[in-house]
């Protein structure tokens, strides 16, 4: 707090004289890791290690105050677990402001920790709303808010998810955002739940689907956007449960990176998650939650929790790294 | 903070043996105040009296803590201004949101004072996800959340407005809520914002645009809520700005209640709203933000915003209430 836009501009990296693109440092670090996938960072308080959770109410009471604590330590944990192995992290914002305020200082404190560790945040949040809204939206997470002295930075993610319901004039907000401060969206395409079809599939009278159309106009704003990485900053949400229709948007969305939900514990595979890459590898960052943070509930050593987490995650980067390789596409 | 679960069905008050649906206990005060209005508490920091913000830098210092208290304390003088002539108002999450835990702690005490005033609170939040995050986000908001001994209540608004995109196993979490704790959901149909047709308004092959079938949606879901007033807690959300799709969704939606933005500062008028109204001169509320928040802008008198708002709110009452009687749908 207290960074004013002035203090902002000075302090921005450039990359050849431009703000940083955020497409091309997503990439960068997909490449330095060798790793296109993301660990979630969903906590839930039932699956907080029971000395964690003990250690806040000591400190604390037994209050929403050490649950959001305790996520904290249990974030630190799983960052450190992880962050030399994947690129990005993608804390879901419903589980932290369930707990109110001090679910939403969880989170501010989550992000702040794993940027100081290198690590790209996504927020899952599927910020949606009217044009004026959705710029408070845009501000507050990916931008600056109206301050004392000017504009300053709020949330300040890397990157954040957007739903499409409400058009054009909800997105440009963020589409600007992107411009201004060299941060990412991605926006809902094909989510990965089973209903997605009712409103996401429905065809239209020229006998393409409803999604199809959101997807022309993801690529039509990821256009506005593009790096030197020859990938734009406004990606798309993909789920991998939908291996067919990904292919198909993977043609329709050439330049966009497709955040991938559904590989793990919602079902799908390795094999799934293929047709969301290009035929260079990249294009797309697979998304694996409870798999990777909760793997401890599987040797039963919740003190244990950060080494079951960096196996959980170094076993989904060979598993997709090998899918990789047996499709031809392995770029290392 | 701190209420278990059976305290809170101890708490619970009742109607008939039957906890309170949120339709019911919405009209009721709608015809206890004769005004189907709402007031949006939508606080935009460059627009908060300067002696309020004064009042809180010389309290907190220049920080997003009484950018916070600032909010709060100007929604307090607004419900103070309004409680007696609406039944309702509706935060929008967004801006304060973008403040961090700060604006969120605003949203959290502008949900009790309000509630403490006898007003109804609907959170505009137009959250979604899919089914195990939709869960977390309606615990948080009209539910209740995994705690120390069981599970206590968070936001507990009263409702809160919901986008479909994600489909049914997205909207059941919420109804869960409605049944269970006496809430209510607004499901976006057709928005108010100029490009809302860009996906809602797409043609379908049977020649039915998307809001339709997102429309009858509501009606199924709604049909599992109603009340004894004979309206149900699944309502929808349906732009003053688009009357004559309002009118062909009150026919497929005869139950759910409006909630209509678009009025005022976005354009739409008194006659604009009627279509959203049954012949019982019931099933809407109609939702008004800055023309009546910043009502004081016009006499230029911020020390008096309180007397500008409950102005405004009166005018903006009888302006529906004028148009009701005209179309011979008033009922009070």
């Amino acid at each position: 707090m207290g960074i004013n836009f002035i203090k902002l501009k000075v302090e921005t990296k450039h990359r050849g004289g431009m703000m940083n693109n955020f497409a091309d440092v997503l990439i960068d670090k997909i490449n330095e890791k060798q790793n296109p996938s993301v660990v979630g960072l969903d906590p839930r308080f039932n699956k907080i290690p029971k000395f964690i959770v003990d250690e806040m109410i000591g400190k604390f009471g037994k209050n929403f105050q050490a649950i959001g604590m305790s996520f904290f330590e249990f974030n630190k944990g799983i960052i450190n677990a992880v962050k030399d192995i994947v690129p990005a992290v993608k804390p879901q914002m419903a589980f932290y402001e369930q707990y109110g305020l001090y679910g939403v200082k969880a989170f501010e404190d989550t992000v702040r920790y794993a940027k100081s560790k290198g690590l790209i945040v996504i927020e899952d949040a599927k910020r949606n709303d009217i044009g004026s809204t959705a710029q408070a939206y845009s501000d507050g997470h990916i931008g600056m808010v109206d301050s004392f002295d000017g504009k300053e930075k709020s949330f300040d993610v890397d990157c954040i998810t957007v739903n499409p319901y409400l058009g054009s004039d909800g997105i440009k907000p963020f589409i600007e955002s992107i411009k201004n401060y060299g941060k990412g969206i991605f926006v809902l395409v094909k989510t990965s739940n089973p209903s997605s079809g009712e409103f996401q599939d429905v065809v239209t009278e020229n006998g393409v689907r409803n999604y199809i159309i959101v997807a022309h106009n993801v690529n039509k704003w990821c256009d506005e956007t593009i790096g030197s990485s020859g990938y734009g900053s406004v990606g798309a949400v993909v789920g991998a449960t939908y291996p067919k229709q990904a292919e198909e948007l993977r043609k329709i969305m050439p330049k966009s990176i497709f955040l991938v939900p559904g590989y793990g514990a919602q079902g799908g595979s390795a094999k799934d998650i293929l047709p969301c890459f290009n035929k260079d590898g990249l294009g797309a960052i697979v998304n694996s939650s409870r798999g990777i943070i909760f793997a401890y509930e599987k040797n039963g050593r919740p003190e244990d929790f950060e080494n079951a987490s960096q196996e959980a995650a170094l076993k989904m980067k060979d598993d997709i790294n090998n899918a990789l390789k047996e499709a031809g596409i392995w770029r290392w």
